[in-house]
């Protein structure tokens, strides 16, 4: 069997320029990186904004295995299939973090015959996004560190300093790091850590901001730490949004690709999907919705993560709500959530299959309270048998939502025809009638209440101490009005990874506040959640060799 | 007055394109980023291999005064007069740090009407070579930790890793850090520190390299650390150095941009003066002189550190030495040199010129030694008067060495007519006979001592205790038959900063010894060299601002 990277070895790319004259981009319009990648520049941006919207799908899941269930691959199959019945397709997907390709999993451009090319680079450096987002943050660190060494006239308390740095790699070993040792020529010594590039808040302003000057705005407004009388302190205070916004200036125009199909894609922007919003960027998926007639973009980790947060955070930054909700499921993560063992998932068992369904049915209900109809996608395994295919078909013929089975990663366009054409169906019977789960007045209280009532299915709130002052402080900033992003497992709709299925009853305990007042969101942390993380024992590095000709080997 | 950045955005750019074409470069074998920039194809560097090769210039300077004396301004414009004179004429040139410009100096691309352009694409990310370089120098920081932390097979001694993370951004309070804190989880806390990028071991290797595959086991060879016993352990033992090819593979690729009189330049590669070789790449390089009749290159700091290690590091791994050598000097550096105080600089001072060109005198002749002729440029001030420019004119006529005043910065091309006449009568009158000052069997003590009492004019060498040591330990490694790459102050010929004009009898110390395996050189470290700048009270960085339509505001 070919690997993807075979696979995508094998294909014969267009030009890019080629490739996006369908929706009407023309070479003027772009700044090409190499012959199969481009940035759209601004000006075609701004010329498209009194277009006509297309049709917005956004592709979700279930609570997923720890392999994940295909969520890209699907997302990229789904608009293949678009193109071949003849819609004016697009995608807008997240880019890669290069990090854990190193590491353990290899590529996140799709998979199979399912993949945007070039995944190489995509995978790589792709067009610099990644190092213009870590320059930024680090820029701003450096920054920082010099204004308390040059003598901290904005009165920075150095203990109560939040913005760490970064770097695009799994690198434990800075998760908890002494900066500034060695002498007063080397500033002052704190503690400090790195997060991995993608939980950087300047991935999610970047993946939020609608132009250069809403990127600046929401620079300045990053909160950087606390004075020792715990006023809260900003980038604004240091004068320093412009430098960050000049190095940023090139990578907040989207980045344009193609699939093995042909279908063009951006692929822009990756913030994690737990202390951050998880979706691709805004100036993409809005821009593709002016160039195309169907739209087909992602959102990170399980749907009560992702879903919520592209319906309640992205949503009210687009010019439009989804028109369909896409929930990707596979019989193994819904056998794992039917009680299955993880080296059991490969044998049939309708039973678990039955009791699994819980989970997705929960999915599927919450999508449906946002006023936009749902669409079940089975992401094909070769160990799923007929029996449990057709208990799965009935399952969601009981609660009237549609379902097709998918097999793009096998089959390409062709696998996902079934679907797209129920989708088209659906959207054209349906009409979405969106609305936003909470109210910017609600208090952070009741707005994370609702979320874990209203979509986890939990029963109340516990807050520790930690949280519990920081609601107080917060609203006396005034940042109670934001919306909150939940960092909480993706594993399952509680706080507890190992609570499978459909647990009810259950408390979600809230440790932590962050602000992120940059990205325009207050997140709310439940137990631990990595921002760095680490190499496994044989990283895939291990693997990667280039061929003297520069054919990139091993990368997956 | 223009700054530097109206001079480069009022110039209508040609696409790179035509450019190239001049000098044999079509279309297929270039990968654009934008119209202006590109990477030039392995294909074409391999295609153009036994092309007949065209004349070498190396700009080098006196020691220069804290501003600089304006090298790539001269090699810029120098280059632009020898194409105004019909000459077929490219640049290969260093590529700028992006630290350094948010702090104090702003560009690195030449100054006036002698820059490189779009100036502000290359002083921000260009084409993401020093982004490819951090990530892949911390990719491999991030293996070693993990390495140890997984059970270290290795048996690395965590207190003698030598291989430190890099960021391209002025951060002293990265200087000296420890890592791994936090708990078992978090890796084998340990002492560590950051360099600035084109401080990396991996910066000097790219500048060496000559293709994929020396590339490969130039990487290979890097020493990171050393085992509880002290013997060497490298990149090879960790089986990373695939992983780091695939990681640099386009970096390999040498840049292509214009001047603002269009002669194309190579832009490509900037490792340190001091601790590195101090050139761009030997692929950029080499391949300018297969395609143009005369190529203009730069050595950094002052000739006693730049043209030396170009001529016994660099020159090694080219197709042919330097034809002809040119030395930029200016009159406010030659009265420093004689004496006279920063604050009175600006006034005429015929007895310090005399006296300062002491100091030019001794790099003359020292370029002399090489067998390689030397012409004098005096990049012209405001300040300069008619009587000290004829008293510099007249000490040259002295020792018979060629001398031309330049005046690229305020009016580009023709300000360099004379120069270049000057240099191609020079060339056919006296053709080049290089040889390398030392042997490859020479002992590190004997290279030095040449490199000290020839280049140097000093005395000779004290060995502080652990330089002595490490004399005998790479002996038997058998490291000793390696070059040497000095690193000493470029401000006096002595390692001492304030020693200026033409010291003597002084001996140099040497306090420690490091092996860079990769690149290929033995760093020789006298005193304390600086590998990580630190930021100014006021920052270049908060007078930097991004237009709305995403022009670039105040970059310098």
């Amino acid at each position: 069997m070919k690997t993807d990277i075979e696979i995508a070895q094998g294909v014969e790319l267009q030009p890019i320029v080629d490739v996006v004259e369908k929706v009407g981009i023309s070479y003027d319009d772009l700044e090409l990186y190499g012959k199969y990648k481009a940035k759209l520049s601004f000006e075609k941006i701004e010329a498209v904004k009194e277009n006509e919207l297309g049709k917005l799908i956004l592709v979700t899941a279930i609570n997923p295995t720890p392999a994940g269930e295909g969520k890209s691959t699907v997302t990229i199959g789904l608009a293949d299939a678009l193109s071949k019945i003849g819609q004016k397709t697009m995608i807008a997907l997240r880019e890669p973090s290069l990090g854990p390709v190193m590491g353990i999993k290899g590529g996140a451009a799709g998979g199979g015959y399912a993949q945007v090319l070039p995944m190489e680079d995509i995978n790589l450096h792709f067009t610099g996004d990644m190092h213009a987002i870590t320059t930024a943050n680090n820029a701003l660190s450096a920054l920082i560190d010099n204004h308390i060494h040059q003598g901290n006239s904005l009165g920075l308390d150095q203990r109560r300093i939040i913005w760490k740095r970064v770097v695009d790699l799994n690198d434990r070993a800075l998760r908890k790091v002494t900066v500034g040792l060695g002498g007063p020529l080397n500033g002052i010594p704190r503690e400090d850590g790195f997060d991995i590039t993608v939980a950087s808040e300047i991935m999610a302003i970047l993946c939020l901001a609608t132009d250069l000057k809403d990127l600046k705005e929401r620079l300045a407004s990053i909160v950087i730490g606390y004075r020792f009388d715990r006023s809260p302190v900003y980038v604004r205070d240091l004068k320093v949004e412009g430098a960050l916004t000049l190095i940023l200036k090139e990578a907040l125009k989207p980045n344009l690709v193609q699939t093995i199909y042909g279908t063009p894609a951006f692929v822009h922007g990756g913030p994690f999907a737990n202390i951050a919003h998880g979706c691709n960027s805004v100036l993409a998926t809005s821009t593709a919705l002016r160039l195309a007639d169907i739209v087909v973009t992602e959102a990170g980790f399980g749907a009560d993560l992702g879903a919520e947060k592209f319906l309640d955070i992205k949503t009210p930054n687009l010019p439009k709500a989804p028109d369909a909700v896409v929930i990707v499921a596979t019989l193994r993560a819904l056998k794992m959530h039917g009680g299955v063992a993880k080296e059991h998932l490969s044998e049939e068992n309708i039973a678990a299959v039955e009791a699994g369904f819980a989970n997705l049915k929960r999915h599927v209900e919450n999508i449906q309270k946002y006023g936009v109809p749902a669409v079940v996608a089975i992401n094909e395994f070769v160990t799923d048998t007929p029996a449990e295919i057709a208990i799965l078909k009935e399952l969601c013929a009981k609660i009237s939502v549609p379902v097709e089975l998918t097999s793009v990663w096998a089959n390409g366009a062709a696998g996902g025809v079934d679907l797209a054409e129920t989708l088209i169906n659906t959207i054209e019977a349906q009409p979405a009638q969106y609305k936003r789960l909470y109210q910017a007045d609600d208090s952070l209280e009741t707005k994370i209440m609702k979320i874990v009532t209203e979509i986890y299915g939990g029963k109340g709130l516990v807050f520790e101490k930690k949280a519990r002052t920081q609601l107080g402080e917060f609203a006396k900033h005034g940042w109670d009005k934001l919306p909150v992003c939940m960092a909480k497992t993706q594993y399952s709709f509680s706080d507890d990874p190992t609570a499978l299925g459909a647990p009810e009853n259950f408390d979600i305990t809230i440790r932590e506040f962050v602000p992120k007042l940059g990205a325009g969101f207050i997140v709310a942390l439940t137990g631990d959640v990595m921002t760095m993380p680490g190499l496994p024992k044989l990283p895939a590095a291990l693997n990667m060799d280039v061929a003297e000709d520069g054919t990139a080997i091993g990368l997956f």
